[in-house]
């Protein structure tokens, strides 16, 4: 007979509340040790959304506008894994995904210009807008972005090892060097370390607090050790080998996305090779991709070159990042043909499981990459067609609430 | 009764021989039409490949070396669509691309730093290499990379309709000036007309040929048109809708790829939308891709940041071009630990149906690309073990008959 | 902010407790409503496993050798729906299915020949055996069975509309019409109506209760209303069209696999389309499968024809489920070579994504099916190479404690 | 340089004319060799269509009222592969399957009850009727069906070894057994020897001829061997393994689809595994399917059960055949309710990449099968809508001259 005896829940090793900033975040920590656990358990272990629950399910993006960006990474960790030595390949399964049941939203934002910026910051002059994603199981669906269901790619959008002191040392020289070519760039070129808003939960030794304040990386980017990568392949079900660069390999996660901003639950289980580092080549984590991702086999597909040709018509250098905005943009104007506003087309293509390809890059001046749109996520049938696109109104996303867009 | 009569093959409108560069070469040209076709005939297009049959299908690399790249694209085409006008959508079915059957091999190559480049001509500094691959029906194998076969994804790496006069001046102001800012890089940075080499393949008038030699842009890389782009996933069972700058719309084609270079048949059938670029908001062409391309759901995915870190370390800011070949570098590094030498990885890499990703280009100052291998081409298993990967001996691929790699 | 006010979980219509039957089972009843639903609510119900938690998470069969199969099934439900009239077409989407956090297990039996039967029982002469799967997130693995881990397609295997009295009718007449062909059959032709361990759950008229015991057909067989239909396609994110038969329509579920039986809850939405029997032709329900499910593209398929070649080698006359048998016992030999028993084999190929074709039903006298295994659920390579297969000890499953299988 | 020298074509061995029957047919020759052929070479084998030319590309179906079936089915080979011995495995690589280029037509017919019968025969009292499909590279559509284009599932109907003398026995002993219990059975229960129509080919030797004459088995149902299993998933870029029962296995081949009934080109290269019949426990062939299946992931499922509600409402015992039949005739009933008359809808499963699959055979009485219908096929939106569905006047397909259907 099923009892209760015989049915052990998977232990959680990290409780949230889902409405409040934890208590650990922004900051990795290199040589601090946590919860500690054995090989290949299941565990789960719980998020609060990447800013620390500043967003809000209303129908303004005033708390979009007014982020204190301080404040993220919200972050989950670090977990020890015991015997994991520097060289060694972490092995993760990502197992599951799950929004709290108490929480089936989350969101998407463009964020202002001078406060988070984002990919289209400069070229939209961007001011606050955001989406809230209803979740109905595999679903998500949005008041705000009307015409389109889609199942997500739930996935955590920053995992990875802490670094090691030398590592910690090498991010903090190339980055600073980077902010120094141009230390008032709006948006700015990278993010120095910043005490202020991080969350270090433990009482500390002061010298190492002293160490945090000069040296503590910021997570906005992602590394070699994982981190912020956002890689949406890296989906619930994958297997994920991180290089583990300190004893115990201090595993942090944060930054769920099945929309994008959302609070969550993620399940793993954890396996130690030794030696992986150099068996693997591995430079930056490698990984098997999920056997459950969405497939929505039609799909309409638009190509972008490295010729800033929705801009100044500048011509870059096999520039794949240009490219990529190029074919971003030719998506955002064939969906404002079909009646979304720009806002609403960005933040759609921030949270479908769109998915870019690197076309080619090696011819020059070119690179060219491709952005494939899923039909099967629109009510409407969106394809080209002879007697043109029908135009239908699908409102505004959030915006401010002065009306600024 | 099935008889002759009642089968009426597909018109060939264009034929070459695969062993000799074909008429049609090297330059777009805007004004000149050729055979006229009705709307909706099915049609099939010979194409050399790329080279104009320069490449061999033997043991060294010396004719990748010698290359003459003043000669390339060797294209077909264009083809005239009556009644297709400038701001009109040309429609395109690839309806299939088939290599000849008296020629059921294609190659890829890797090209000298001095004499043609690629992703990795200075990071390698690169020498002549090469791999012929045989096809076997819709599988390519090589006995210069032994142990893999795959599925090809067959489709034209050049495709685009003619561009107008007011196109092409542009083309040539933005990639004179990109040229003027290091007129003597190695590689090239663009490359300017150039008559030499190039078919023009009819008797012209002196008028239009001196034109033709001061304004005649290289085919080198993708642009508005289509072109160059070598998007694996336009292949054959896909439609393409293309912008029309000129009367007619002048499709050219060529650059086949099973593998890489390959001469071959492509089928077509074209259509007309009227007024296309302004219904779909074009500005480059867009597409859906065919139903059948290769499903080999089994990966070993590649990150990749936009740091150097293959190379001298240094921190790019939001650079997808740099992010793209750490990923790629991870990937070969991997395939030289299961037995590849660093140019039979590289060339793998051009030719299987490999698929990169942008994942993220938000998190500054790290854009992250992802690189997917799949794993089923694979004759053993690759996986990461926890006793390491099994290192095979596969020889090495063509090289250069002086025996410099 | 994110907080609790603006945070809704969805309603939860049905709760039970997964380690005690429920109180609604085994009867559909075709004119008695229950909580009432608004259109496009997504609500949440809670399903015992099929058996009413019969069945123990350990290491002997003996409950399955001994399980009450009156009880069977315990089912959620029913729910009307308000508005749905007979002739209408009740939309549901099935959002997800999920274990419950407190019971992340499920099985798979082979049932004894004289109880409770199966597709081998007379060929196997079969005798109770068991596998326990554990869930780790979207995967399951079982120590039953070693060596395969498989990502579920978690969907109801029974769920339906309720019959009108004349369906109901028409069902009774027709099953007791086929039981009357041989009514001591071993297993059971078909199952009559059978009041004794049948819950109803409500105190009701005891005219009811009377018309219960003699015309309530049970819930064994799918019918043209759904039901017990098994279909792992009809996974989470699937939608689906039921007709409606009776006013409210009546929904009831249970029986839900992640392996095969499990306790769980379903998500859900519902809308009706008024005359949607007549609009779509409908006799039975048609679907929409969901976009995500597990894609294993490396397969090794089995064929089987409509000849008993594995038993006493008699010739059927275009029989898909000879055929069908077939493929599954050459699959079960094929896994026997590899080192499954017979039985780990037989429970495997009940629970993992395994796909049976229908290859044609055209060719007399000899139907073909065919059973598609995912290579990608092994542990090890098992294909077929031509120094053999690897036989590995993957010890046996759960049997009885006697020792007879 | 590319030159002819270094550019050998695959060797085609058997070479037919598609409009002619070719000279081997009807009749597996277990005996007999024919071109031998190395391990591993790729070679090409022409097919006529499995009627040997009999139906023509024009718009009545009295070619396929008055087929003569005596002379089916037309096969290439044997081809004996040198090496080959009894219970040895034969592994062919069906490497690709395309038509002829100067017959780029195929057809799928419904013969009539009394002359070829079909699935539905009886159901529908068939009469004559086909669709002619013109093949426009990877797309067939038919001017007899419009509304639809797909993506061929390009595969041999019929593809097996040739059984030794015991094997052929037990064939004919067990089939003119079924034969025996309705020997006037309209459609005929199976099909005896029948030397009319047979082509052998070759000047036997009379005493075989004799043999033939009394125990060469119909080619018409599929076996231990392989033969005409109609199986789609076999398609080109398939691995199949084959059960060798005389020395030299001798493979035959033809009755290719692209759509149904067509002639054209397979490319095969093989492989012998000793004692692979031991070593898989080999009873039927087994398969590794094609990577490049065509994916179209939206579907329209039907379901059915083994109750004859389309018919008389008999309810039948776990009969998959009944089942399959119901799902067939709800997906003809709903696609007559979108406009296409019954025979146009029955010609269009038959052709299509639709998919049924056996969802249980457990829970008696009834089997459940279902079939699901790519909605990327059509060219209208079929989905159920709350309007109910457009129906649109698609003509009807070739019908016999006299009218009758």
């Amino acid at each position: 007979m099923a009892t209760q005896a015989n049915s052990v829940p998977h232990p959680t090793l990290v409780e949230v509340d889902p409405f409040m900033a934890s208590i650990i975040a922004g900051i990795l920590i290199s040589q601090h040790m946590q919860p500690s656990n054995q090989d290949k358990q299941v565990f789960k272990i719980q998020c609060v959304d990447w800013t620390g629950a500043q967003i809000g399910n209303n129908d303004y993006s005033d708390d979009i506008r007014s982020i204190d960006l301080t404040k993220i990474h919200n972050l989950s960790g670090p977990i020890a894994i015991e015997g994991a030595e520097p060289g060694d390949c972490l092995v993760v399964d990502i197992l599951d995904v799950t929004p709290f049941e108490k929480m089936p939203w989350g969101y998407t934002g463009i964020f202002e210009l001078e406060n988070g910026g984002g990919l289209f910051a400069k070229e939209f002059n961007s001011k606050a807008a955001k989406a809230i994603w209803d979740f109905k199981g595999i679903y998500a669906t949005s008041r705000h972005i009307p015409g389109v269901r889609f199942a997500g790619v739930s996935h955590p959008g920053l995992i990875g090892t802490a670094p090691s002191a030398e590592l910690l040392a090498t991010w903090n020289e190339r980055e600073r060097g980077l902010i120094a070519q141009d230390p008032h760039a709006v948006p700015a070129l990278a993010f120095a370390p910043e005490f202020k808003g991080a969350y270090i939960g433990q009482d500390l030794d002061p010298e190492l607090l002293e160490k945090i304040k000069t040296e503590g990386a910021r997570t906005i980017p992602g590394r070699e050790h994982g981190g912020n990568c956002d890689i949406k392949n890296l989906s619930r079900g994958s297997r994920c080998y991180f290089p583990v660069f300190i004893p115990g390999a201090n595993l942090s996660v944060g930054d769920l996305h099945f929309s994008q901003g959302d609070a969550g639950i993620i399940t793993f289980s954890t396996s130690i090779i030794k030696g992986g580092v150099e068996k693997f080549a591995l430079k930056q984590p490698i990984f098997l991709p999920s056997p459950v991702d969405p497939m929505y086999s039609a799909k309409l597909i638009f190509e972008g070159i490295s010729v800033d040709y929705h801009g100044d018509g500048k011509q870059y250098n096999m520039d794949a990042t240009v490219a990529y905005k190029q074919a971003a943009l030719n998506a955002i104007a064939y969906l404002m043909k079909i009646g979304y506003t720009r806002e609403q087309a960005y933040l759609l293509l921030s949270a479908a499981p769109v998915e870019s390809h690197v076309g080619a890059i090696v011819d020059s001046p070119n690179a060219c990459v491709t952005l494939a749109l899923p039909l099967g996520i629109f009510e409407h049938d969106i394809l080209p067609k002879e007697e043109g696109l029908e135009k239908i109104d699908f409102g505004q996303c959030a915006i401010r609430s002065d009306g600024v867009i």
